[in-house]
C-alpha cells in the first residue's frame, strides 16, 4: 500500500490554509519506507500536526532549490538531531551535494548523523533510476523550469507470475529464458517471439508522479505515461499565466493524453483562496480531477485509490 | 505605544500549540516602526496568521545562529522579495555579516532589496547601541549561551521636560549647560551639584528586554534594571536541567533582583505540554510572572501594560 499525504499545497508564499511544499510518502512493503517530495519551510511542524513519524523518514526528494520546496530541511535536519537519530538520510536533488553541503555548513549545527546528497540531474539522461529496492524504485527526469529541477516518479516493480507448464509449452525449458523473458518482455525462440504475458500474469506496479515546478515538457510525458497518479503543478489555471509553471488547464491536458488513472493538482498560487475554478477548469478536460489541500490523505491500495479530505 | 505579538514560543523543536521563535514588536511614535526579535522557520506564517504586516518589518534582531531562532530568514527574505519590497532590511546579530550572506548565498533566489547585516557583539563591550531613533533605541550585550548570542532592549528615550524657571534659579541660563544635563543626569556649577530632577520632570521611557537563550549571567542583570517588561528564556523549571539555557525559577530570581515591573516566560519546551508548573514555580518568587503562548498580544501605553491572550 501506498499511503500519501499532502504537508504543503501553496505554491511560493505560505497562507493561512496552505503551506509550502512538501508531501510524505509511506509505502508499506514487506519493509515500509517513508520518505518526502520536497519539504519547504513548516514541513516539520506540518509532519507533527499530521501525527505522522519524521524519525522514519529515509529520503528526501527535493525538485529544485528554490526556498519553497526545500527550507525546511533546516528545521527538520536539526530536529532529527536534537531526537538523535543515528541512521542515515539521503537528500536527492539537482545539484544536492552542492546545496546540502552549503545548507550543513550555515550556521552553529553539526548533525550527528549522516547526511548523504545525491544528485539527480545528469545531462543527456532523460530517465535516471535513484533507488531501488526488491519492490519500488524511485526515477526522475528533468523538468522545465527557471532553474534545474526534476520530476519524480515513484515506481513499485510489476509482478510477474510465469505459468511453469505454459512456459514449457512454449519451449522455455531454462531458467535463463525464463529470467530474459521477465527482463525485456519478450524474446525469440526457433524465430517465433513469444511475449511474457502469454506465459505469466503480470501485474503492473503502482506509478505516481510528482511534478514538482514545471511547464509542460516531453520528459514529463514520458515518465507519466498510464500513471496511476499524477501529482501536478498548478499555480495558475492556465501555463499562459506565468512562464515557468504549468496551469490546471495543462495538467488534465496531461492527464488525459497519458491516460492517467488519477490527477491532483498542487501548488495552488495564493492568488486563490478558494480552488474550486482551477479544479473546474481541469474536470472539463479529466474528469476525476480533484485539488489537494493540505493534510489530504490518499491510499493506494490494490488498485484502489481512496481520498481522505 | 509598543505593540507586542509573540510568533513561536517554544524551544529548538516546534510542537501543534507552539512555533519556534520570534516575537513583532511595533512602537507607534512619530513614525511607527515595525520589527522581529529572532525569526524561527514559519515565522512569515505566523505572522500572517496573526494578520500582521511583514512587509513593514524594517529590522530583525536575531540572538544567536541556532536554527531554531533564524531559519525562517529564508522564507520570509523571499516573500518580501515576491512582494517586490524596495526598502532596505537590517539584520543584527553576533557576527551576522558572516552568516547572513551564507544564507543569501544559498540557492537560488538573490533579492532585489538590500539586506544590511550588522553584527552587535564586540569583545569587551557590556552594551551597545545598535539602532537609534529620536524616540528609542535598541542596545545589545552578550548572552552566555554554548554559541556566541545576544541579549537585546529596547529602550524608549526618557521624556525630560525642563522647567526654565526653575533652571534660571538654579544659575542654568544658557541652553548649552541645559543640554549638558540632560545628557549627563547631573552636572557642578559653581562647585554645587544640580541634578536633572531638580529642575525637570522626568518621564521614563520604556523597557523591555528579551534574553534570547542564556544562562543567568551579570550582563543580563545589568541591562535588565528596572524593565518594564522582562521576556525570559524559561526552557525548563530550573537553570540546574539543562547547560546553558534558563529556568522558570531563574527568570522569576532574576525579574525580583533587577525591580522588573512585568515577567513574560517563553521558549518552552516540548516536554511540557502544559506549562502551568513553569508558571507556578515563577510566581513563587515574581507574582506577576505569566508564561507566553503562540499569538500573545501585549500592548504598553503610557505605562499601562495588558495582556490579550
Amino acid at each position: 500500500m501506498l499511503d500519501i499525504v499532502f504537508l504543503g499545497t501553496g505554491a511560493s508564499v505560505p497562507s493561512r490554509s496552505r503551506n509550502l511544499s512538501s508531501i510524505w510518502m509511506h509505502y508499506s512493503g514487506e519493509e515500509g519506507e517513508s520518505f518526502l517530495m520536497d519539504c519547504g519551510e513548516g514541513t516539520q511542524r506540518q509532519l507533527m500536526s499530521a501525527k505522522l513519524n519524521f524519525m522514519r523518514i529515509e529520503r528526501i526528494f527535493i525538485t529544485h532549490w528554490h526556498a519553497d520546496h526545500w527550507a525546511g530541511l533546516i528545521g527538520l535536519i536539526q530536529t532529527m538531531n536534537l531526537e538523535k537519530r543515528k541512521k542515515p538520510l539521503h537528500i536527492y536533488g539537482p545539484e544536492a551535494e552542492r546545496f546540502v553541503s552549503n545548507i550543513l555548513e550555515l550556521g552553529y549545527w553539526a548533525p550527528r548523523f549522516s547526511v548523504i546528497p545525491v544528485d539527480c540531474l545528469f545531462e543527456g539522461d532523460e530517465i535516471t533510476s535513484l533507488y531501488r529496492t526488491n519492490e519500488f524504485e524511485v526515477l526522475s527526469t528533468p523538468a522545465n523550469h527557471s532553474v534545474p529541477s526534476v520530476i519524480y516518479c515513484f515506481r513499485e516493480r510489476d509482478k510477474v507470475n510465469v505459468d511453469i507448464q505454459k512456459a514449457q509449452l512454449y519451449g522455455l525449458k531454462q531458467g535463463r529464458l525464463v529470467g530474459q523473458l521477465k527482463n525485456k518482455g519478450q524474446i525469440m525462440i526457433k524465430g517465433k517471439k513469444i511475449r511474457l504475458e502469454d506465459v505469466a500474469l503480470v501485474k503492473l506496479g503502482l506509478k505516481v508522479v510528482y511534478t514538482g515546478d514545471t511547464k509542460s515538457c516531453p520528459n514529463l510525458e514520458a515518465i507519466s505515461k498510464e500513471a496511476d497518479l499524477l501529482i501536478h503543478d498548478s499555480t495558475f489555471e492556465s501555463e499562459d499565466e506565468t512562464i515557468m509553471h504549468s496551469g490546471a488547464k495543462q495538467a488534465a491536458e496531461l492527464a488525459r493524453k497519458v491516460n492517467a488513472k488519477n490527477l491532483i493538482l498542487t501548488h495552488f498560487s495564493r492568488r486563490y483562496q478558494d480552488v474550486s475554478s482551477l479544479e473546474e477548469e481541469a474536470r472539463k478536460i479529466f474528469p476525476q480531477a480533484i485539488s489537494a489541500r493540505d493534510f489530504m490523505r490518499i491510499t493506494i491500495k490494490q488498485g484502489v485509490f481512496k481520498v481522505f479530505r
